[in-house]
C-alpha cells in the first residue's frame, strides 16, 4: 500500500473516531507495517493537524497504551463561531417577550453546534471527567455532540421522572426564568458515585437550574469540575454557580427598540 | 507542500465536516495547486474511502458545484453495530416490567449512537428530506448525530408547547405503550411548510407516537418519506405507520425467566 494512502487511511479512521484509543498494533496489523514506519505516518499526520488546529495525536505508553485523535479547533475558528453564534443570536426576529428568545433553529444547527463542541473540549481538555451531564431539552444536541468529541458517557437530567428512567433521584430548584420551583430528575441506574463530570447547557441566566443539576449530582458524590453553556445572560451579575465558561453573552434585550446586544467571550474567559 | 500532507490535510477537513459543499477553488488556493492535481488527489482519498467503506467525495457540478464528503460504514461493520445494539438490549438487568426497558446507556453511549446514525444515512441515501425530525427525549442523540451526518437541521417535537418554541401547533394521540392519550407540539416557526423529512426515534411499539408525527407534520404539509428507529418491537405486527427501518427488533421480554429475545434486521430490511 502506498504511504499516501495509508495516511489518508489513518486520519480517516483516527478522525471519525475522536479521543478513541487504538494500539499502534492495530494499524500495523491493518497496513502490514512496522512500528517505526507507523510512527513517522504518525508524526506527519500531527503535522498537519497542528498546521490547521485541528487537534493531535496524543499517544499513552504503559499496559493499554497506544494512541488517541484529540479533535482541536484553531483559536481563528473560535473567534468565528463564537461571532456567528452572537450575529444569530442578535437578530431581532428572535425577541419573544418576557427576556425569551426564540433559538431553536441555532441549537438544532447540528453543524454549527459541532464546533461549539469543539470549543469546549479544547478549553476543558486538561479538566477531569468521567461524565457529560446536561438537562432536557434544548441542550442536549450541544451535550451530546461534547460527549461525542470528547468520548465520554452522556447523562441527560429529565425534568419528569420517568418510568423507562428505573429509579429516580429528583430534586426542586428555583429557576429565576420562569420565576417558580421545578422539579429535576437524574436516573440512578445512570451514574457511578464519587465520580467528575462537566456540565454542558445551550443558556444560563441566573444559574438556577445549573445549580439544581450541581446539587443532583452531589446526591452521588459527583463534582462538578467544569460548565460550559452557549450563553449567559449577563445580568444578574451574580450567578447562583460558582463557575462557568460562557462561548457568548447575552447583555441586554431591548424589547421597545426591537435590539438584542450580545457579545462574544474573548479569550473565552472562565466566570 | 507536500502530497503526503496535503492529502492528509484534504481527508481531515472533509471527514471533520460530513455533507458539507466545498467549491473546488477552496482547496486549490488553501494549497495553492491546480484543478489537475486536486483532482488526482480526490481520485486517491476516494479509493481510500472505498477500501473501507467509509462513504465517498461526490462532485457535483453546474452554479454552485463542487465536492462534499458522504461519510458511510461498510455492510461489515452495519452488522457489527446491529450485533453489538442487539447484545447490549438482550441483557436481563434492563427489564423493568411492564414491556419496559432501561436503554439510557445505550441511547447515550454518542459513540455507537454515531455508528447507527451512519448506517441509517447510507440506508437512506437516495431518500428525499430537508430536516431530520425527532420527539423529545431519548432519541435526540440518534437524531441529532444523524442530522449532522446528513447536514440537515433537526426539529424537536416537544411534549409540552413551551414557550421559547413560540408559536406551536399540538395534537393528541394514543400511546400504546402508556396507554393513554398524549400531546406533542411542534414550533412553528422551526418547519417550512410543502418539505420532506426523515423521522428518527430510539424506539417503537405500536407506532402511535411516530403516526404523531407524521400527523403533525402533515399540518404543514411536509412529507415523511423514511423513518429510521433503533429497535421496533415484534408486536404488534401491524404499525400505525405505513412503513419504517430497524435496526434491531426487540421479539420478546419474558419477565418471568429474565430473558430479552432481540434480534437484528439482516439485510436492514425496510418494514
Amino acid at each position: 500500500m502506498k504511504r499516501n494512502i495509508r495516511i489518508a487511511a489513518i486520519v480517516n479512521e483516527l478522525v471519525s473516531n475522536p479521543s478513541t484509543n487504538y494500539s499502534m498494533n492495530y494499524f500495523c496489523d491493518k497496513f502490514d507495517i512496522s512500528k517505526p514506519s507507523l510512527s513517522e505516518d504518525l508524526q506527519l499526520v500531527n503535522e498537519v493537524l497542528s498546521i490547521y488546529g485541528n487537534g493531535y495525536i496524543k499517544s499513552t505508553t504503559g499496559i493499554g497504551g497506544g494512541i488517541k485523535f484529540i479533535p482541536g479547533i484553531s483559536t481563528d475558528d473560535c473567534f468565528i463561531i463564537q461571532k456567528d453564534l452572537a450575529n444569530r443570536l442578535s437578530d431581532p426576529d428572535r425577541i419573544l417577550g418576557g427576556g425569551f428568545l426564540y433559538t431553536n433553529d441555532i441549537l438544532y444547527d447540528t453543524h454549527l453546534i459541532n464546533k461549539m463542541a469543539l470549543i469546549f473540549s479544547r478549553e476543558f481538555s486538561s479538566v477531569e471527567a468521567d461524565y457529560v451531564v446536561t438537562v432536557e431539552t434544548k441542550g442536549i444536541p450541544l451535550a451530546s455532540s461534547f460527549a461525542y468529541v470528547m468520548n465520554l458517557p452522556l447523562i441527560v437530567i429529565r425534568r419528569e421522572a420517568k418510568y423507562a428512567e428505573d429509579a429516580t433521584v429528583s430534586i426542586n430548584y428555583f429557576s429565576g426564568s420562569y420565576e417558580r420551583i421545578q422539579r429535576m430528575s437524574i436516573s440512578k441506574r445512570s451514574v457511578n458515585p464519587d465520580k467528575k463530570a462537566i456540565i454542558i447547557d445551550d443558556f444560563m441566566r441566573g444559574g438556577g437550574s445549573l445549580k439544581g443539576v450541581t446539587e443532583i449530582l452531589q446526591e452521588f458524590n459527583i463534582e462538578v469540575t467544569a460548565v460550559g453553556v452557549a450563553t449567559a445572560q449577563r445580568d444578574p451579575i451574580k450567578k447562583k454557580i460558582p463557575f462557568y465558561l460562557p462561548l457568548t453573552i447575552l447583555d441586554k434585550i431591548d424589547e421597545e427598540n426591537k435590539k438584542i446586544f450580545v457579545s462574544i467571550n474573548k479569550d473565552l474567559k472562565q466566570y
